[in-house]
């Protein structure tokens, strides 16, 4: 008799992944360290997405030439935390990961408290991949955490981008990967109980405090009843195709800005009018990002504005835009400058 | 004193739009009969926006070169349509809409109840322009009105075209106009209200039964306290941004179709190869449609699949599509056909 088809499916998906990295990695021309048998390491909260992650990586890895590994971060930010991250070590040893190891980072404030553990997190992960030469290392997001993230982003409204969610591969040379991005949630919790494994339920995914807890247990849940069960489904493929469609086009934004320049490099008013909308704010705000605007502080609404000495030219002045930098129309030009 | 401010704000959206109509026309080489007064015609249910609309056309047109009229379309689809439809055209003729009329139609099922309604009514709307030879047909859908139709082409999952919403301009040579498409639905209320305007709450517009309503009533609230209140708002510019992007990679792929294309006129594989995926499958969506496949039962999985002839190509058979078109790889072609 098989597995149960809940543990069926998560092991094929992080099947599927290691063979990807075993290919690149044989293919690499600078492979880490040992180039024999490349690590895989696992981000574990002890949370029940993850734990069945390292669990698959475990099974999987056995089969294939990989070493598989572990690495739970503890954020410091409850008390016991670090008790509960020794208690994760020892359920990854338990599984055959090694090296098994928890990591203590202190999270600052920036962004909020969300995004601050998240990026205390991923410079802790960056940090243990380096020091032990890993190939990749796995995430245990799924496709209704994809869903959640669509969502916020479409909550910014600042564009398809935003409605991009989460890559499979990301971060640098395609360190992480998700292999359950297109598994539900439930295929996945379902995989942990199969398989008996203890599993952690962190207090802040369900905590009203956090919009993505608020998201999960109320936005998502009254979205589906309004529109149909579906709703998962269709925002992980927006998530998709929108960033396909992001991608594309940036890359006929950098390659149009090549194009409108003058020979001294100037901004030509008349050929950036000629580009379609979509792609000629997508060259003004690489312009404007460009003299030293920082992305995270540049809106729709500013690159609207400097659009605007483009398509509503009426003698208006300069535009003071983030980080002191400044757009100006002048002789027929885009003049942007940081003050 | 001047008009309580949600009146001004609905006057201000009406005469921006009369503004445009009137330059349109004045430039337009062949004006609809009236050439010295263009005929501005309003859409209106009787409900609060439509009814908003309707004030605010009959007050502007009275400072401007526009004659101004309504339409109410019965759809038969209540006891007692009919009595309601008199009395809008009793409230319209009362604002000083000349013409005002209404219009029976016959709704089938195409579609669903709601499409096909829409359907009826646009049809119904589209001869009372021809009749009348008006130069614009103003409708009152209201920014919460495009919150709600992003969501619901979000609920498609079936890409960035289906999350741009309603343009502000559309139909046959730029007929329907939204003036309200930017103004929140409690501010054009509010305008009801100050002007003690008497409107009628469609009963469809609270019915459970209906996809709208549930969103309107139970999903976007949810969504709201779980986001912030915000999340209209950034709907609506989610819906610009994305029409504009779909516009552009529109534009792209026919572009690109003319490119990958031998001198016979063959779809050839290796040009494919070489586009960005949102392009190539816009391209591929393009040529499968002008085979004669409907558009409206083409989904993103069934171009997913004759990608796959190109970017995963393992001598894997023809692709049945809808419409029985049939895609298959020949000899470095791609081959599409209606069987």
């Amino acid at each position: 008799m098989g597995p149960h088809p809940a543990v069926a499916a998560i092991r094929l998906a992080v099947r599927r992944v290691l063979h990807d990295v075993l290919t690149e990695h044989q293919t690499d021309p600078a492979p880490a360290r040992d180039a024999h048998t490349p690590l895989v390491l696992v981000a574990c909260s002890g949370g029940a997405d993850s734990m069945a992650l390292a669990s698959a990586l475990a099974f999987e890895a056995r089969k294939l030439p990989v070493r598989a590994g572990g690495i739970t971060v503890d954020h410091g930010l409850q008390n016991g935390s670090d008790t509960r991250a020794g208690e994760v070590v020892a359920r990854m040893t338990a599984l055959g990961l090694t090296p098994s190891e928890a990591v203590a980072v202190t999270v600052g404030r920036e962004g909020g408290p969300e995004a601050a553990a998240r990026d205390a997190r991923y410079t802790a992960l960056d940090a243990a991949a380096e020091r032990h030469g890993a190939a990749a290392i796995l995430l245990g997001h799924t496709r209704d955490d994809q869903a959640e993230t669509v969502l916020l982003g479409l909550a910014r409204g600042s564009g398809i981008r935003s409605l991009s969610g989460m890559a499979a591969i990301s971060g640098a040379s395609g360190r992480y990967r998700r292999p359950f991005l297109q598994l539900d949630r439930q295929t996945v919790r379902k995989a942990c109980v199969a398989q008996e494994l203890a599993v952690w339920d962190d207090p802040h995914n369900s905590d009203p405090a956090y919009t993505r807890s608020r998201l999960r247990h109320e936005g998502l849940p009254a979205l589906e009843k309004a529109l149909g069960k579906g709703v998962v489904e269709a925002l992980a493929r927006t998530a998709q195709l929108s960033r396909d469609d992001a991608d594309a086009l940036d890359t006929w934004a950098a390659d149009a800005e090549t194009r409108v320049r003058d020979e001294a490099g100037a901004l030509e008013c008349a050929k950036l009018h000629g580009l379609p909308p979509a792609v000629r704010r997508r060259v003004l705000r690489r312009a404007v990002i460009a003299e030293g605007a920082p992305a995270g502080s540049l809106f729709a609404r500013h690159i609207e504005e400097v659009d605007r000495l483009i398509t509503g030219w009426r003698g208006q002045g300069a535009i003071n835009l983030p980080g002191r930098v400044e757009a100006r129309r002048q002789g027929g030009r885009l003049v942007i400058r940081q003050g």
